[in-house]
């Protein structure tokens, strides 16, 4: 049910769960149109790169981080990179998006750069990020570990959490919140779809939207009347 | 006739009259393609969270000053909200972007985000502001006053100042300047159709633009036959 | 040969040649779709503005450095501005647009902000810059000199240093590493092709990129045949 | 009670009751040594500077709002000034410093610079701002409103909510919240008396701070020795 | 004259000739207590660094500017540094301060980082900068020009130019404006010692400072009987 | 050996042995006069916090990595904690320090906030940090894991590399290179002991400082004079 729900929706429910650091910030959707994406958080970490950790050589360690997170990934699980916030490093680049499409991923998201953007777009997978950067990770971050609890765009990411990600950017559901969030934000978007009729019709947004007793009686005849069709 | 000039000659006009602070950081046109706006600032601010002061609860209030504002901005008016620059929240979304156009506002600037953007571009209303943002405003915001002094994207506007945006973003005119602005610069970007005419069929930079005497006469020529025409 | 290189490539050149600091931060392609760039470097360096040296009076004075080198840069060259990282400064606009284009300069590089931008990309000229801003260059800049070393999005920039734009943004390759930057380039973005072709197919990532000696003798195997085609 | 406890001790406390954007960021005590304050908040707030809002002339305006405020400020409050968090920019000097101490206010906290600052401090009394700043207010600011809900070091500052600061830096507390969060401070620092003589002892930290069992009976009985004392 | 008065007072009589721009950002006196500085700007300029240009081979080349510099730099003088404002690199460190010591230059003023601090101070020399930075220039700078325009701490500095530092940092005067400003300066501080004057007597601040006409009129017979001592 | 040596010194070492990243950003010693640390480092990584991972109920898991730390880090060595770069977010305060000078740590390294720093200065037990803060670190980070690979200050720490401290701020030494910097460090610094003396003696610094033939046969006849003493 989460999928039918926009994020805008998702953190709203987070807050009135009492949960207001839940977005991420400069992470946006680089397909267009968007893609939108939902599903369980796989997690790969960087960390600063310095001369003796971060060679060309490093990348072909049996055991290096973000190649193993590659194929360990599951197929429907997002994959979210903590690139440390540098919008100018690149995490990643268009042949390792190839594997990920191949692999059936459900997406991609990383508060840092992506290489070969453009060649990566053509792959029409879905990536959120925070725009092109030529150099590779090496040239700045060094391999972490995977499968940990990271930082992305400013929140906390636990594997498993659930991602999901519109137009809007990119928010963090807590796992055990996650059914929670569905029940509520599914009712919270169809009285929204009522409100935006009333406004577009000329209602005053107070009394509205929140709604008063009035236009909350006048929902449930709306939705009473909907559920009839 | 301020409609017809671009921001940048507004920019140019004021710092000509003394004023250098004047175009707003980090805010730009989110409609495609770009539509200009130009109008009287109607002001609106937010001041930072607080959990006792920014839950759902106080979105219903009905003296709660951000709906409030939403109701009182007269037609044709530019709503400009101080959004703190604070990009990664919210300041409103696409029910209020269906209020503001139905009761005819000029445009909408901010120094914060929107959410639902996608939903607020299919209004085709005209949108200034730093991008998506899913938070809502009370995730970090807490609401101020209208119609007081306010800055947005680092300048100031105070209310009835006239506000203007193209595709180079947002300037404030103070109030007590915008016609000589208006006059001055339609005699700049007259003189600049014809310098770039001019630069076009080969002209060197210097002399041309800024001109020397011998371009200010073939200029007063130009507007001379343009003028039989 | 650099011409037919990404900029993802050379800087992976670059660092595999020692130099990590090559790729520009911030500047980005500003035409749709982007129009790449190479050729050498002829630099302008603004420095902070002040009321006297920043007047409209100084921009007429036939030693500006800014207009001086608008009609100085060789057909060809890229012109590289230091733009102090000012996004919200234009460091030219339309105008100056036409007579580089005129001039057939090769391309333009900023860390600043470009003004009257949709008429600039009207004239289908290579703009790489931090996007539009209204305000003239004297608003906030003085001029400073022309072709001597500069930082540009954070990199030095000497003077015929080779510049190189894609759509992942803008890379500095000092004049001295040029030709052999180019000749393992190419041969970096041959195994390339072959390493995506074997990806899509469903080789998995380690093994294949970077290669272990079984990719390397398919790899040398394809390299033959492709020859004989 | 307010008086004796540590700004440290009133954010835990503010957490514990749902309050976590409670502390001022880059606001720091000047003098040395460092001179607490607790006292209720006297907001004055500046809005961006302006060429012809932020002229000399301005401060003689006899309802300059900055000016209006210094004689305003009721004896024992806390002057709180939003100075946009622009450190390089003072919103006062030593002269308006003589005028807080004659008119015995409680102290100064501003998210902005001071100037003549040696000088301020040989006045003995208690500012919190972010360091000296030669540049006078109308340099780049301009007068705003006092007495309104403002924002300083980031979070909401609301007429007569209570400011504490000490070694640490500054926080708020929601006027409705003092005195509970005074009880429970109390409580809190007594408890850590205790805590860190055990510390200092060798207890280890898990188990004494937070308390299990055992350390909860043994501070009771501390607790009841310290009475009869 | 200028050594008398404070930055802040220069930066006021800047204001008024029309300079705002006229202040650092981020550079602070290091020397406690602070010692002063009044003198002709002499400039060197770093750009960014990048490995074949910063290897510590470079810092032995005879034409290497930032060693050019520290011989070429007149007695007297002081020696302006641009360090791209970056805060953690040093731009000299203990034993270049001794040399510029023992050539008695007036003092060293740089937006850039100081290594071996401790020892420097020790030399009793003034320093103004951004504060302690372990890393070599090299790390992260190339040499660029010596006595050229440059920015330091968001501000022009044309050779010389007079900067003056005190405890509230650092402004420049630009060389055609100093004797005017030494003059205006100085009539400024006598009016602002009789207004702390009264002002410590209990003179409201409104008619004080600014003067109104009574204040004006008490001023004139202060000086008067000032000029009889 | 290393105990001897300056960072300033260290981070040249690093440099000449290909290691540019190595010097931390924003942390400094907070002890009044400095003390210096050397030894291993013990790492502790905090990731963004959350509403339901940041409850003060968290601190008193048993398993709560923050704690675990403090009782695990070994007599001696330098407790690293990665505090995310948030100088407004404290990581721990003066109970945890007496505990960890109770355990005979070697010092605390964090790019974060103390919080009862006053009270945490007292304990004389060496500190490099961002400064003061007052609120905890649930209030805005939530617990990670302990003696993983982390960043602090921009740069990368593994277990076990060393971490040196003095007034310059904190330097970090991969493991496999601590012996080698030591030893050339220590020649480093003898030449400069030499070099400075002849500086003050109005040596110039071209030929001195690098040193020419000539400065470096008068330096071996010093050094084999002062093995004589």
């Amino acid at each position: 049910m989460l999928r039918k729900l926009s994020v805008a929706t998702i953190t709203m429910q987070l807050l009135k769960k009492g949960v207001r650091m839940a977005s991420m910030n400069g992470v946006r959707p680089l397909n267009k149109p968007t893609k939108s994406i939902v599903g369980p958080a796989f997690t790969l970490r960087f960390i600063p790169g310095r001369e003796d950790l971060s060679s060309p050589e490093t990348l072909a360690q049996p055991d290096y981080a973000p190649r193993v997170a590659i194929e360990k990934v599951p197929k429907g699980a997002i994959l979210v990179i903590d690139g440390r916030g540098q919008s100018n490093l690149a995490v990643l680049g268009d042949i390792i998006i190839e594997r990920l499409k191949f692999r059936r991923i459900g997406g991609l998201v990383t508060d840092g750069g992506i290489r070969d953007l453009e060649e990566c777009l053509r792959a029409d997978f879905p990536i959120y990020a925070c725009g092109p950067a030529a150099p590779a990770s090496i040239t700045g971050h060094a391999g972490g570990d995977t499968q940990c609890a990271i930082g992305c765009g400013g929140v906390a990411v636990i594997p498993n959490d659930i991602i999901v990600g519109d137009g809007d950017g990119v928010a963090v559901i807590p796992a055990h919140l996650a059914s929670q969030v569905a029940k509520d934000g599914f009712e919270q978007e169809n009285f929204e779809t009522f409100a935006k009729l009333q406004i577009k019709k000329g209602a005053p947004l107070i009394g509205t939207y929140p709604p008063d007793k009035h236009t909350k009686t006048a929902y449930e005849q709306w939705v009473h009347a909907e559920k009839k069709d």
